[in-house]
Order: structure tokens, then sequence, then C-alpha cells
């Protein structure tokens, strides 16, 4: 069973990088980590699912904001040690400040600079969260 | 100096996780690993530079098959602990098996399957290591 998850190289925390893509535009949306549990879940759900380090918990993507990702694909690298989940992202914002991408910081003449169109109000997930709970 | 680097958060190792795509298309390319100095030394030389773990030694992607990488934006994510080089891949091949992108094993029906087209002949970066030195 699940022998795929045999194949994936677990770092000493039993962890593996995801870098998560548009599923139709390829587009870079963020990075987060996955443990055995989280992506043997993600894939019988059919969604992103990543292991949340700092709450040292399953964190089923868009729990909280109702922007769940459906999982397309994942792919493995050549080194077996970072995964590709492929998504169709729910509400377009993969980002906590509503952005579509978590990548919004980039380094102009030694300065991080913001980038990236807020398309939804951070406190409109929060709000909605709380009409869930 | 480099204040930039300060507003980056490395693991335990020193080291933050970079995902490099293509500066065009916006392919996602490979995930690799980079220290302080990489970074800073990616930056000055606006190049693909990362801290290979295996070789404990820092890396100038291309350096012994040839395939450069041009580095042309940085982009640090909302956390400030993931990194993203866009970059130029000279002779189109990231991979060391070369293909385009390291992420080519998609899970199909519980199997990783390799996708991807062998652009350059792996044996042939060797030879050309060979020349070059």
């Amino acid at each position: 069973m699940s022998s795929f998850l045999d194949s994936i190289k677990w770092n000493s925390d039993g962890l593996i990088p995801v870098i998560t893509i548009d599923a139709k535009t390829g587009t870079l949306l963020m990075q987060a980590w996955a443990n055995r549990e989280a992506v043997e879940t993600a894939v019988a759900e059919k969604r992103g699912v990543y292991w949340s380090r700092s709450r040292g918990k399953l964190w089923r993507k868009g729990e909280e904001s109702g922007n769940v990702q459906k999982l397309v694909d994942v792919y493995l690298d050549c080194d077996f040690d970072s995964l590709c989940y492929r998504v169709e992202q729910i509400g377009g914002a993969a980002c906590h400040t509503g952005r579509q991408s978590c990548f919004f910081l980039r380094l102009v003449d030694g300065e991080w600079v913001t980038e990236g169109e807020v398309l939804v109000d951070p406190a409109t997930l929060y709000k909605q969260r709380q009409i869930d709970s």
C-alpha cells in the first residue's frame, strides 16, 4: 500500500518541501512542507494538504479561509527530496495576504519591494472563517 | 551592506529553500538550497548560485556542465523563509538528467512515471566538463 510514499526522501524531521503551482498557468503559488500523512491525505482527498510546522498539525489548505486547493497532479524531483503539487486554487489567492502568490517580495536594488495585486481582502477571509465556524 | 539578507529567515542549518523558475515562461525548473553566501553571490554575480548540501560547498549552477543560469530576479515569500530565483537557463536543461525540469516524476495511479523530454544527453554534459577542465 502507498509504496509511492516510500520513494520519497524525507528530511530528518520527516518532512519534504512542497512547491505548489497553478495547474493551468504553471504560476508559482507557494512553498510549504508535507510529512508522510500529508502527502497520503493530499492524494486520497485530491486537495492541497500540508504539514503546518508552526501549528504542529496536518493543514488542509483553505480549512480556515475556504480557499481550498483541488489537487490535479503531484510531481517528485530527480533527487526524490522535493515535491510539486499542481492545483486549482479556489478563490484565486493562495497567500494569506490575499495575493495569488506568496512570492510577492521582489529584490530591487538591494531592497524587498512588494508586488502582486491583492485579490481578496484578508479581513474578508477572516470573516468568512467566522461565518463558517 | 546587504541588509536584504537580514530579512531572510534561515533554517537551523543556515539555509533557505530556493525554487528556480524560467524567467520567460515561469516553468518550475528545480528546487535547491542556499546559505547567506550563496544568495549574496547569486545577486552579485547575477547567476544561479546555491549551497550544495551533498558536497558542502558553494555551487555555481553550471560550473560542471556549462549550463549556467542567468539570474533575472529574486523573490522572497510572505514568511521570509522561501526564495525564488527567476533565471534564464543556458542550454535549456536545468536537470542533470538533461531534462528542462527536475520535476519529471509524475504520480499516476500510485506510481511515479517518468515524463519530460531529454533535451541534452547527460553523457555529453560530462564530456563538455572534461573539455572545459
